[in-house]
């Protein structure tokens, strides 16, 4: 039985390691680079290694963990999930997509190094994260090949134009539409839901799992997925700024859809919750408190 | 010995299949899809179906039969890719970067869907490049799993921080600057050299050469773009603008770095030429004749 204290401690480690294999693999590439790329760099680490709570990447090594695995077996993975969440927060900041100028208490990227640098920043982010997925066969043990490989098409299929990137599309194609709840579930499951499953799908991967319990964890991922943006639809209405590091209130006032847009306050919390219940009476069958804590976490957090 | 005209045929062949290939990748995931993701797809499409002379796709599959494999075996890198290339044929036309209004003689991507879905469609055609990549070892063949994760290595590398979007980077920092002959054949190497040489390195690898072949082919392939790069620039001085599908005139207008601002137009051809003559007395060995056409072709081009 795990304590909260012990379950703190694990993700303290954890999120050390990650940050120090992000800065590693992105400003460890700057040594002896012309000044436009590691300005470039600098534009990828402003997002990336900026803070973050890590949760995807503690979701994945939480998975593999849960199946019988290994954290450290699945650790480019983690860093491979921030990488891709990096990306996209870049992206969807831009003047032409959201428009924000204010992320994790930071100006965004493109206002600090400019449009064009913001753009390359995140497709350079999003190359990296397949560099660093693949690079984790590289060292040769064939088993290990196979799993690497499904956890690439995993976190491609979950970012592609199916997926994030799509959600992405339906969320600005909604805006000031007055879709109704469904599809404004659909595209939040996309936008923010694949993601999350692709990080448990791929945690459970490279630890090994079967395929039957990889897209088992993969159905509860988006589940958590799609109660994680409700909550941060939530937080758009009600949250502290000061605690969030970015802008309240921008949904209402860009007329973009959202949970709590369609729902209603009390209907949406309602909802997240209950998503989340289901979500780890899911994964209760494996055991892994750790994922149960990182699951309670998405709803009760206040950024 | 083989023709030009059997070749031709080849070449003919392949594009074909590639063009039906990358068809059913992108518009074959539009069944049943919201509008919003169909459009997306469209977006995606507009790009990577409207014409194109494939010569990545072309080289990827001819290096795989170089070094005794099938170019079926090559076939998703082929696809991969040409879709790396169109998402940065998107993404470099956007108005933040290098703001054109023209491609294949069509209007760009951006002007035709607005810059949030154009944004969106290059990184959905990025991940898809990974996904169609991976996807070719779900097959099972544990052997040929190594590959393809050496594969997906090789392309990241080479379309990310360090390579491509690294050389788009430089491009937009050296603009109006006055760089030297070095920075900027280092630039073009970077922006358009590193995806020609892993087109050869993932054809190789995919053929199933060994690695001291694949690193060959790759430093080939290497020199192959830059001659590529510097006749794109020849083009945009003195190239016929009906033939190219796209403006001329442009680097000069906006103070563009390239080889012939530097090194004034007699000498850029002449380096283009002897980095082609080069590459063929290298790949000689290999005795491709269709990689010998296609690198002739680099710099014997109008468009």
């Amino acid at each position: 039985m795990m304590t909260e204290a012990k379950i703190l401690r694990w993700r303290d480690l954890w999120v050390r390691r990650l940050n120090l294999g992000l800065e590693k693999a992105i400003s460890g590439l700057a040594d002896r680079q012309h000044q436009a790329i590691a300005n470039l760099l600098s534009a990828m680490g402003h997002t990336i290694l900026g803070g973050g709570k890590r949760l995807r990447a503690l979701l994945t090594l939480a998975a593999a963990e849960a199946v019988g695995g290994k954290e450290a077996w699945a650790f480019p993975g983690a860093l491979a999930v921030e990488m891709v969440h990096a990306y996209s927060l870049i992206h969807d900041d831009l003047p032409a997509l959201d428009n924000d100028d204010l992320r994790r208490g930071r100006p965004t990227c493109h206002l600090v190094f400019g449009e064009a640098t913001a753009i390359l920043a995140g497709d350079a982010l999003q190359s990296l994260a397949f560099e660093t997925l693949a690079g984790a066969s590289a060292k040769g043990d064939a088993g290990k090949c196979q799993e690497v490989a499904q956890a690439i098409l995993i976190l491609a299929k979950a970012v592609g134009p199916l997926g994030m990137a799509g959600g992405q599309a339906m969320d600005l194609a909604l805006e000031g539409q007055n879709p109704d709840i469904p599809e404004v579930l659909s595209m939040e499951e996309k936008k923010t839901g694949c993601l999350l499953g692709a990080c448990l799908a791929i945690g459970a991967t490279l630890g090994g799992a079967d395929p039957r319990n990889v897209s088992r964890l993969s159905e509860v991922g988006r589940q958590a997925g799609l109660a994680f943006q409700i909550t941060d639809d939530l937080l758009n209405v009600s949250g502290d700024p000061s605690k969030m590091g970015k802008n309240v209130g921008t949904d209402a006032q860009s007329g973009k859809a959202s949970a709590t847009s369609v729902m209603g306050l009390a209907a949406a919390k309602k909802k997240a919750e209950s998503l989340v219940d289901k979500t780890i009476g899911d994964i209760g069958l494996l055991g892994s408190e750790k994922l149960v804590w990182l699951m309670r976490s998405i709803v009760g957090r206040s950024s």
